[in-house]
Protein backbone atom coordinates (compact mmCIF):
# COMPACT_ATOMS: atom_id res chain seq x y z
CA UNK A 1 0.00 0.00 0.00
CA UNK A 2 1.41 3.70 -0.87
CA UNK A 3 0.57 6.70 1.05
CA UNK A 4 0.57 10.16 0.51
CA UNK A 5 1.45 12.48 3.28
CA UNK A 6 1.31 16.50 3.47
CA UNK A 7 3.50 17.56 6.08
CA UNK A 8 4.67 21.22 7.48
CA UNK A 9 7.91 21.94 9.66
CA UNK A 10 9.70 24.58 11.27
CA UNK A 11 12.99 23.98 9.69
CA UNK A 12 14.93 26.13 11.82
CA UNK A 13 16.30 22.82 13.60
CA UNK A 14 17.26 20.79 10.69
CA UNK A 15 20.01 20.58 8.32
CA UNK A 16 17.61 20.46 5.55
CA UNK A 17 15.03 17.31 4.34
CA UNK A 18 17.63 14.84 2.65
CA UNK A 19 19.58 12.59 5.23
CA UNK A 20 23.27 13.73 5.42
CA UNK A 21 25.72 11.84 7.77
CA UNK A 22 26.67 13.31 11.07
CA UNK A 23 23.42 15.80 10.88
CA UNK A 24 20.10 16.05 11.67
CA UNK A 25 17.38 16.34 9.10
CA UNK A 26 13.87 16.41 8.47
CA UNK A 27 13.65 12.90 6.54
CA UNK A 28 16.01 11.15 9.10
CA UNK A 29 13.12 12.37 11.98
CA UNK A 30 10.25 11.03 9.89
CA UNK A 31 11.73 7.72 8.68
CA UNK A 32 12.68 6.79 12.36
CA UNK A 33 9.48 7.59 13.55
CA UNK A 34 7.88 5.57 10.60
CA UNK A 35 10.23 2.84 11.24
CA UNK A 36 9.33 3.05 15.27
CA UNK A 37 5.81 2.57 14.35
CA UNK A 38 6.00 0.04 11.57
CA UNK A 39 8.60 -1.88 12.94
CA UNK A 40 10.97 -2.28 9.87
CA UNK A 41 13.10 0.30 7.61
CA UNK A 42 10.49 3.01 5.67
CA UNK A 43 11.68 4.89 2.93
CA UNK A 44 10.10 7.93 2.31
CA UNK A 45 10.40 9.85 -1.08
CA UNK A 46 9.50 13.51 -1.21
CA UNK A 47 8.27 16.50 -3.28
CA UNK A 48 11.09 18.40 -2.67
CA UNK A 49 14.12 18.92 -0.94
CA UNK A 50 14.70 22.24 1.38
CA UNK A 51 18.04 22.89 2.40
CA UNK A 52 19.48 23.26 5.85
CA UNK A 53 17.24 25.98 7.68
CA UNK A 54 14.36 26.26 5.11
CA UNK A 55 10.49 25.93 6.35
CA UNK A 56 7.75 23.99 4.62
CA UNK A 57 4.15 25.08 5.08
CA UNK A 58 3.20 21.71 2.42
CA UNK A 59 5.40 19.37 1.78
CA UNK A 60 4.47 16.21 0.16
CA UNK A 61 5.92 12.73 0.69
CA UNK A 62 4.94 9.19 -0.32
CA UNK A 63 5.76 5.68 1.50
CA UNK A 64 4.94 2.08 1.22
CA UNK A 65 3.80 -0.42 3.89
CA UNK A 66 2.21 -4.00 3.71
CA UNK A 67 1.33 -3.37 7.40
CA UNK A 68 -2.08 -1.43 7.33
CA UNK A 69 -3.13 0.79 9.77
CA UNK A 70 -6.40 2.49 9.15
CA UNK A 71 -5.42 5.64 7.49
CA UNK A 72 -7.26 7.97 9.55
CA UNK A 73 -5.36 6.94 12.54
CA UNK A 74 -2.29 6.84 11.32
CA UNK A 75 -1.54 11.52 11.74
CA UNK A 76 -2.44 10.79 15.26
CA UNK A 77 -0.28 8.36 15.77
CA UNK A 78 2.54 9.74 13.77
CA UNK A 79 2.27 12.93 15.33
CA UNK A 80 2.69 11.55 18.85
CA UNK A 81 6.11 10.44 17.52
CA UNK A 82 7.01 13.29 16.12
CA UNK A 83 8.88 16.57 17.68
CA UNK A 84 6.16 19.54 17.42
CA UNK A 85 8.33 21.14 15.04
CA UNK A 86 7.39 18.54 12.38
CA UNK A 87 3.53 17.93 11.79
CA UNK A 88 1.70 15.87 9.63
CA UNK A 89 -1.08 17.28 8.31
CA UNK A 90 -2.61 14.92 5.96
CA UNK A 91 -2.94 11.10 4.66
CA UNK A 92 -4.38 9.42 2.28
CA UNK A 93 -3.79 6.16 0.43
CA UNK A 94 -2.86 6.36 -3.22
CA UNK A 95 -1.95 4.23 -6.08
CA UNK A 96 0.73 2.59 -6.53
CA UNK A 97 1.67 4.58 -9.52
CA UNK A 98 1.71 7.57 -7.80
CA UNK A 99 5.17 9.60 -7.30
CA UNK A 100 5.48 12.27 -4.80
CA UNK A 101 8.47 13.77 -7.06
CA UNK A 102 7.63 12.74 -10.26
CA UNK A 103 4.08 13.83 -10.38
CA UNK A 104 4.78 17.03 -9.43
CA UNK A 105 3.21 20.25 -11.56
CA UNK A 106 3.22 22.63 -9.96
CA UNK A 107 5.46 23.98 -6.71
CA UNK A 108 5.16 27.40 -4.99
CA UNK A 109 8.27 28.91 -2.64
CA UNK A 110 7.47 32.02 -0.68
CA UNK A 111 10.62 34.29 0.60
CA UNK A 112 9.36 36.28 3.51
CA UNK A 113 11.09 39.78 4.13
CA UNK A 114 10.01 41.45 7.67
CA UNK A 115 9.30 45.64 7.58
CA UNK A 116 10.04 45.82 10.87
CA UNK A 117 13.83 45.39 12.54
CA UNK A 118 13.61 40.87 13.50
CA UNK A 119 13.63 40.20 17.35
CA UNK A 120 14.59 36.86 19.17
CA UNK A 121 11.05 35.36 18.71
CA UNK A 122 10.59 35.66 14.98
CA UNK A 123 14.22 35.72 13.06
CA UNK A 124 13.94 31.99 12.41
CA UNK A 125 11.15 32.64 10.45
CA UNK A 126 11.84 36.35 8.34
CA UNK A 127 14.59 38.12 6.73
CA UNK A 128 14.73 41.69 7.88
CA UNK A 129 16.54 43.91 5.40
CA UNK A 130 17.92 47.34 7.31
CA UNK A 131 18.20 49.22 4.39
CA UNK A 132 15.82 50.42 1.47
CA UNK A 133 14.13 49.03 -1.33
CA UNK A 134 12.81 49.89 -4.69
CA UNK A 135 10.08 47.59 -5.27
CA UNK A 136 8.46 49.12 -8.22
CA UNK A 137 12.62 48.21 -9.51
CA UNK A 138 12.04 44.98 -8.23
CA UNK A 139 8.75 44.17 -9.84
CA UNK A 140 10.17 44.99 -12.86
CA UNK A 141 13.23 42.58 -12.32
CA UNK A 142 10.67 40.07 -11.52
CA UNK A 143 8.89 39.76 -14.61
CA UNK A 144 11.89 38.70 -16.57
CA UNK A 145 11.74 35.07 -14.78
CA UNK A 146 8.57 34.11 -15.71
CA UNK A 147 8.36 31.65 -18.51
CA UNK A 148 10.45 29.08 -19.62
CA UNK A 149 14.03 29.52 -19.54
CA UNK A 150 17.68 27.95 -18.81
CA UNK A 151 18.35 29.20 -15.08
CA UNK A 152 22.00 27.96 -15.00
CA UNK A 153 23.30 31.44 -13.76
CA UNK A 154 20.65 31.20 -10.42
CA UNK A 155 21.72 27.98 -9.35
CA UNK A 156 24.26 25.69 -7.92
CA UNK A 157 23.79 23.37 -10.49
CA UNK A 158 26.59 20.84 -11.81
CA UNK A 159 27.39 20.93 -15.55
CA UNK A 160 25.58 17.71 -16.69
CA UNK A 161 22.48 18.78 -14.88
CA UNK A 162 19.17 20.06 -17.02
CA UNK A 163 19.11 23.45 -16.03
CA UNK A 164 15.67 24.70 -18.14
CA UNK A 165 12.54 25.19 -15.93
CA UNK A 166 9.46 27.02 -16.14
CA UNK A 167 8.00 29.82 -14.18
CA UNK A 168 4.25 30.08 -14.05
CA UNK A 169 4.45 33.12 -12.36
CA UNK A 170 6.12 35.57 -9.79
CA UNK A 171 4.15 38.20 -7.58
CA UNK A 172 5.29 40.39 -4.95
CA UNK A 173 2.64 40.19 -1.82
CA UNK A 174 2.58 42.97 0.70
CA UNK A 175 1.15 43.93 3.98
CA UNK A 176 1.97 45.72 6.72
CA UNK A 177 4.41 43.63 8.45
CA UNK A 178 5.72 41.75 5.47
CA UNK A 179 6.90 41.70 1.84
CA UNK A 180 6.27 38.38 0.76
CA UNK A 181 7.56 36.92 -2.77
CA UNK A 182 5.65 33.65 -4.27
CA UNK A 183 7.32 31.98 -7.09
CA UNK A 184 5.21 29.31 -8.62
CA UNK A 185 6.82 26.50 -11.36
CA UNK A 186 7.60 23.39 -12.88
CA UNK A 187 10.59 22.61 -10.77
CA UNK A 188 13.62 24.71 -8.92
CA UNK A 189 16.97 24.44 -9.03
CA UNK A 190 19.18 23.98 -5.90
CA UNK A 191 19.65 27.33 -4.22
CA UNK A 192 17.16 28.94 -7.02
CA UNK A 193 15.04 30.86 -4.98
CA UNK A 194 18.05 31.78 -2.62
CA UNK A 195 19.78 33.67 -5.51
CA UNK A 196 16.80 34.60 -7.69
CA UNK A 197 15.64 37.01 -4.08
CA UNK A 198 19.42 37.54 -3.46
CA UNK A 199 19.57 39.04 -6.77
CA UNK A 200 16.23 40.82 -7.03
CA UNK A 201 17.64 42.74 -3.65
CA UNK A 202 21.07 43.94 -5.06
CA UNK A 203 17.82 45.31 -7.88
CA UNK A 204 16.22 46.61 -5.10
CA UNK A 205 18.94 48.97 -3.48
CA UNK A 206 20.21 49.77 -7.28
CA UNK A 207 23.56 47.63 -7.40
CA UNK A 208 22.34 46.07 -10.64
CA UNK A 209 19.16 46.83 -12.68
CA UNK A 210 16.38 45.39 -14.30
CA UNK A 211 17.75 44.50 -17.47
CA UNK A 212 20.93 43.14 -15.76
CA UNK A 213 18.64 40.52 -14.75
CA UNK A 214 17.51 39.34 -17.94
CA UNK A 215 21.36 39.65 -19.08
CA UNK A 216 22.69 37.71 -16.07
CA UNK A 217 19.78 34.95 -17.13
CA UNK A 218 21.14 34.62 -20.74
CA UNK A 219 24.54 34.66 -19.00
CA UNK A 220 23.94 30.83 -18.34
CA UNK A 221 26.81 30.90 -15.71
CA UNK A 222 26.61 31.71 -11.99
CA UNK A 223 29.45 33.71 -11.23
CA UNK A 224 27.27 36.63 -12.59
CA UNK A 225 24.71 36.17 -10.04
CA UNK A 226 26.98 35.46 -6.85
CA UNK A 227 23.89 36.37 -4.61
CA UNK A 228 21.98 34.46 -2.37
CA UNK A 229 19.44 35.07 0.39
CA UNK A 230 19.61 33.57 3.60
CA UNK A 231 17.64 30.27 4.27
CA UNK A 232 15.76 31.83 7.02
CA UNK A 233 12.98 33.37 5.04
CA UNK A 234 12.29 30.66 2.78
CA UNK A 235 9.11 28.26 2.78
CA UNK A 236 8.15 25.59 0.17
CA UNK A 237 4.69 26.68 0.37
CA UNK A 238 2.69 24.38 -1.86
CA UNK A 239 2.56 21.27 -4.35
CA UNK A 240 0.16 20.74 -6.93
CA UNK A 241 0.22 17.35 -8.51
CA UNK A 242 -1.23 16.46 -12.06
CA UNK A 243 -4.03 14.79 -10.11
CA UNK A 244 -4.80 17.55 -8.29
CA UNK A 245 -5.75 19.61 -11.31
CA UNK B 1 33.20 48.75 36.94
CA UNK B 2 29.59 46.68 37.04
CA UNK B 3 27.04 46.98 34.22
CA UNK B 4 22.95 46.89 34.02
CA UNK B 5 22.48 44.46 30.80
CA UNK B 6 19.03 44.48 29.44
CA UNK B 7 18.81 41.18 26.99
CA UNK B 8 15.68 39.02 25.53
CA UNK B 9 16.08 35.56 24.64
CA UNK B 10 14.14 33.00 23.12
CA UNK B 11 13.85 30.12 25.79
CA UNK B 12 12.65 27.42 23.20
CA UNK B 13 16.33 25.76 23.42
CA UNK B 14 17.22 26.39 26.59
CA UNK B 15 17.20 24.49 29.86
CA UNK B 16 16.10 27.37 31.29
CA UNK B 17 18.37 30.48 32.72
CA UNK B 18 20.35 29.35 35.46
CA UNK B 19 23.53 27.26 35.02
CA UNK B 20 23.27 23.41 35.60
CA UNK B 21 24.83 20.21 34.70
CA UNK B 22 24.91 18.54 31.49
CA UNK B 23 22.35 21.06 30.04
CA UNK B 24 22.23 23.99 27.87
CA UNK B 25 21.03 27.01 30.01
CA UNK B 26 20.77 31.00 28.88
CA UNK B 27 23.63 31.77 32.05
CA UNK B 28 26.24 29.50 30.75
CA UNK B 29 25.95 30.66 26.98
CA UNK B 30 26.28 34.36 27.97
CA UNK B 31 28.77 33.69 31.05
CA UNK B 32 31.11 31.81 28.16
CA UNK B 33 30.15 34.55 25.50
CA UNK B 34 31.77 37.11 27.89
CA UNK B 35 34.72 34.79 29.43
CA UNK B 36 35.65 34.87 25.64
CA UNK B 37 35.12 38.86 25.04
CA UNK B 38 36.76 39.52 28.19
CA UNK B 39 39.83 36.46 28.70
CA UNK B 40 38.45 35.96 32.12
CA UNK B 41 35.63 34.08 33.96
CA UNK B 42 33.00 36.55 34.07
CA UNK B 43 30.00 36.10 36.53
CA UNK B 44 26.17 36.95 35.73
CA UNK B 45 23.61 37.71 38.29
CA UNK B 46 19.87 37.92 36.94
CA UNK B 47 16.75 39.70 38.50
CA UNK B 48 15.06 36.47 37.78
CA UNK B 49 15.42 32.75 37.22
CA UNK B 50 13.16 31.24 34.63
CA UNK B 51 12.45 27.65 33.84
CA UNK B 52 13.22 25.21 31.03
CA UNK B 53 11.81 26.34 27.86
CA UNK B 54 10.22 30.46 29.33
CA UNK B 55 10.98 33.06 27.02
CA UNK B 56 12.07 36.48 28.18
CA UNK B 57 11.11 40.11 26.63
CA UNK B 58 13.49 41.68 29.45
CA UNK B 59 15.29 40.40 31.52
CA UNK B 60 18.42 42.22 33.50
CA UNK B 61 21.31 40.99 34.93
CA UNK B 62 24.52 43.09 36.20
CA UNK B 63 28.56 41.95 35.93
CA UNK B 64 31.81 43.37 36.54
CA UNK B 65 34.62 43.82 35.04
CA UNK B 66 38.12 45.77 35.57
CA UNK B 67 38.31 45.36 31.32
CA UNK B 68 36.87 48.91 29.98
CA UNK B 69 35.56 48.52 26.73
CA UNK B 70 33.63 51.78 25.64
CA UNK B 71 29.85 50.72 26.90
CA UNK B 72 28.47 51.88 23.48
CA UNK B 73 30.12 49.22 21.70
CA UNK B 74 29.29 46.41 24.09
CA UNK B 75 25.84 45.27 22.97
CA UNK B 76 26.63 44.88 18.95
CA UNK B 77 30.56 43.65 20.48
CA UNK B 78 28.70 40.63 22.50
CA UNK B 79 25.42 40.17 20.24
CA UNK B 80 27.92 38.99 17.43
CA UNK B 81 29.22 36.51 19.55
CA UNK B 82 25.84 35.36 21.15
CA UNK B 83 23.56 33.13 19.09
CA UNK B 84 20.80 34.66 17.34
CA UNK B 85 18.11 33.46 20.05
CA UNK B 86 19.44 35.82 23.00
CA UNK B 87 20.12 39.20 22.47
CA UNK B 88 21.42 42.05 24.31
CA UNK B 89 19.29 44.94 23.90
CA UNK B 90 20.82 47.58 26.07
CA UNK B 91 23.74 47.94 28.54
CA UNK B 92 24.86 50.88 30.81
CA UNK B 93 27.42 51.41 33.31
CA UNK B 94 26.12 51.13 37.35
CA UNK B 95 26.97 52.29 40.54
CA UNK B 96 28.88 49.30 41.97
CA UNK B 97 25.66 49.10 44.76
CA UNK B 98 22.96 48.14 42.34
CA UNK B 99 21.81 44.65 42.31
CA UNK B 100 20.66 43.16 39.36
CA UNK B 101 18.46 40.65 42.08
CA UNK B 102 17.78 42.73 44.94
CA UNK B 103 16.92 46.07 43.81
CA UNK B 104 14.00 45.03 41.66
CA UNK B 105 10.51 46.32 42.99
CA UNK B 106 8.12 44.76 40.61
CA UNK B 107 8.66 41.83 37.49
CA UNK B 108 5.34 41.69 35.51
CA UNK B 109 5.41 38.11 33.76
CA UNK B 110 2.97 37.20 30.31
CA UNK B 111 1.44 34.23 29.78
CA UNK B 112 0.08 33.68 26.26
CA UNK B 113 -2.82 31.81 25.37
CA UNK B 114 -3.60 30.97 21.29
CA UNK B 115 -7.21 31.71 20.52
CA UNK B 116 -6.83 29.48 17.22
CA UNK B 117 -5.28 26.30 16.62
CA UNK B 118 -0.92 26.16 16.53
CA UNK B 119 1.32 25.10 13.91
CA UNK B 120 4.94 24.29 13.94
CA UNK B 121 5.93 28.04 13.49
CA UNK B 122 3.97 29.05 16.64
CA UNK B 123 4.19 26.07 18.75
CA UNK B 124 7.11 27.44 20.82
CA UNK B 125 5.62 30.59 22.13
CA UNK B 126 2.26 30.14 22.96
CA UNK B 127 -0.34 27.46 24.42
CA UNK B 128 -3.54 26.74 22.02
CA UNK B 129 -6.64 25.49 24.24
CA UNK B 130 -8.92 23.15 22.45
CA UNK B 131 -11.68 23.50 24.64
CA UNK B 132 -13.85 26.51 25.47
CA UNK B 133 -13.10 28.66 28.89
CA UNK B 134 -14.95 31.08 30.63
CA UNK B 135 -13.45 34.47 30.67
CA UNK B 136 -15.80 36.00 33.14
CA UNK B 137 -15.07 33.26 35.59
CA UNK B 138 -11.58 33.56 34.98
CA UNK B 139 -11.33 37.13 35.87
CA UNK B 140 -13.31 36.98 39.15
CA UNK B 141 -10.97 34.35 40.12
CA UNK B 142 -7.84 36.38 39.28
CA UNK B 143 -8.48 38.90 41.62
CA UNK B 144 -8.21 36.74 44.39
CA UNK B 145 -4.90 36.79 43.83
CA UNK B 146 -4.03 40.58 43.72
CA UNK B 147 -2.27 42.18 47.36
CA UNK B 148 -0.25 40.59 49.42
CA UNK B 149 -0.54 36.79 50.29
CA UNK B 150 1.57 33.72 51.00
CA UNK B 151 1.69 31.44 47.80
CA UNK B 152 2.19 28.83 49.17
CA UNK B 153 0.06 26.71 47.78
CA UNK B 154 0.90 28.03 44.42
CA UNK B 155 4.37 27.24 44.52
CA UNK B 156 7.36 24.37 44.38
CA UNK B 157 8.81 26.37 47.54
CA UNK B 158 10.62 24.24 50.07
CA UNK B 159 9.44 24.23 53.51
CA UNK B 160 11.30 26.83 54.80
CA UNK B 161 11.27 29.63 52.22
CA UNK B 162 9.76 32.62 53.12
CA UNK B 163 5.98 32.14 50.49
CA UNK B 164 4.54 35.44 50.90
CA UNK B 165 4.34 37.44 48.05
CA UNK B 166 2.68 40.70 47.09
CA UNK B 167 1.05 41.23 43.60
CA UNK B 168 0.40 45.01 42.56
CA UNK B 169 -2.19 43.67 39.35
CA UNK B 170 -2.96 40.59 37.84
CA UNK B 171 -5.05 41.45 34.01
CA UNK B 172 -6.41 39.57 31.12
CA UNK B 173 -5.81 41.33 27.76
CA UNK B 174 -7.86 39.93 25.02
CA UNK B 175 -7.09 40.55 21.14
CA UNK B 176 -8.23 38.73 17.89
CA UNK B 177 -5.93 35.78 18.53
CA UNK B 178 -4.64 36.06 22.32
CA UNK B 179 -5.50 35.65 25.54
CA UNK B 180 -2.74 36.98 27.68
CA UNK B 181 -2.49 37.08 30.91
CA UNK B 182 -0.42 39.95 32.67
CA UNK B 183 0.72 39.79 36.39
CA UNK B 184 2.75 41.89 37.72
CA UNK B 185 4.69 41.62 41.73
CA UNK B 186 7.49 42.15 43.76
CA UNK B 187 8.49 38.60 43.52
CA UNK B 188 7.59 35.28 42.29
CA UNK B 189 8.14 31.57 43.87
CA UNK B 190 9.39 28.73 41.65
CA UNK B 191 6.58 27.56 39.08
CA UNK B 192 4.12 30.47 40.82
CA UNK B 193 2.75 31.94 37.35
CA UNK B 194 2.56 28.53 35.75
CA UNK B 195 0.38 27.39 38.92
CA UNK B 196 -1.33 30.09 38.64
CA UNK B 197 -2.33 30.03 35.17
CA UNK B 198 -3.13 26.30 34.95
CA UNK B 199 -5.51 26.04 38.47
CA UNK B 200 -7.15 29.10 36.34
CA UNK B 201 -7.83 27.18 33.23
CA UNK B 202 -9.49 24.62 35.53
CA UNK B 203 -11.70 27.51 36.53
CA UNK B 204 -12.61 28.53 33.06
CA UNK B 205 -13.91 25.04 32.40
CA UNK B 206 -15.96 24.85 35.59
CA UNK B 207 -13.66 22.16 37.57
CA UNK B 208 -12.60 24.88 40.17
CA UNK B 209 -15.01 28.41 40.94
CA UNK B 210 -13.33 31.22 41.64
CA UNK B 211 -14.28 30.81 45.01
CA UNK B 212 -12.48 27.25 45.31
CA UNK B 213 -9.50 29.64 44.17
CA UNK B 214 -9.52 31.45 47.32
CA UNK B 215 -9.71 28.55 49.42
CA UNK B 216 -6.79 27.33 47.82
CA UNK B 217 -4.67 30.31 48.76
CA UNK B 218 -5.39 30.14 52.31
CA UNK B 219 -4.95 25.88 52.53
CA UNK B 220 -1.06 27.30 52.08
CA UNK B 221 -0.29 23.37 50.51
CA UNK B 222 0.80 22.68 46.71
CA UNK B 223 -1.67 19.73 47.00
CA UNK B 224 -4.62 21.95 46.58
CA UNK B 225 -3.48 23.39 43.48
CA UNK B 226 -1.69 20.43 41.62
CA UNK B 227 -2.18 22.01 38.08
CA UNK B 228 1.01 23.86 35.92
CA UNK B 229 0.26 24.94 32.52
CA UNK B 230 3.07 24.66 29.83
CA UNK B 231 6.11 26.33 29.79
CA UNK B 232 6.34 27.58 26.32
CA UNK B 233 3.25 30.49 26.64
CA UNK B 234 5.28 32.05 29.56
CA UNK B 235 7.51 35.21 29.43
CA UNK B 236 9.20 37.16 31.74
CA UNK B 237 7.96 40.26 30.48
CA UNK B 238 9.49 43.78 32.10
CA UNK B 239 11.72 44.40 35.28
CA UNK B 240 11.37 46.98 37.29
CA UNK B 241 13.72 49.08 40.10
CA UNK B 242 14.09 51.09 42.56
CA UNK B 243 15.96 53.42 40.31
CA UNK B 244 13.46 53.41 37.83
CA UNK B 245 10.68 54.85 40.01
Amino acid sequence: MRYCVVMEYDGSSYHGFQIQPNVITVQKVVEDCLKHIYQSKIKIVAASRTDAFVHAKHQVFHYDSETIIPVDRLPSIINKQLPADIRIKDIKEVSSNFHARYDVVQKEYRYIIAKHPVNVFNQRYVLFLDYEVDLSQIKEAMQHFVGEHDFRSFSKACDKEDTVRKIDSFELIENEDQIIFSIKGNGFLHNMVRIIVGTLLEVGIGNLSPNDVKSILGEKNRVYAPFIAQPNGLYLWNIIYKQDK
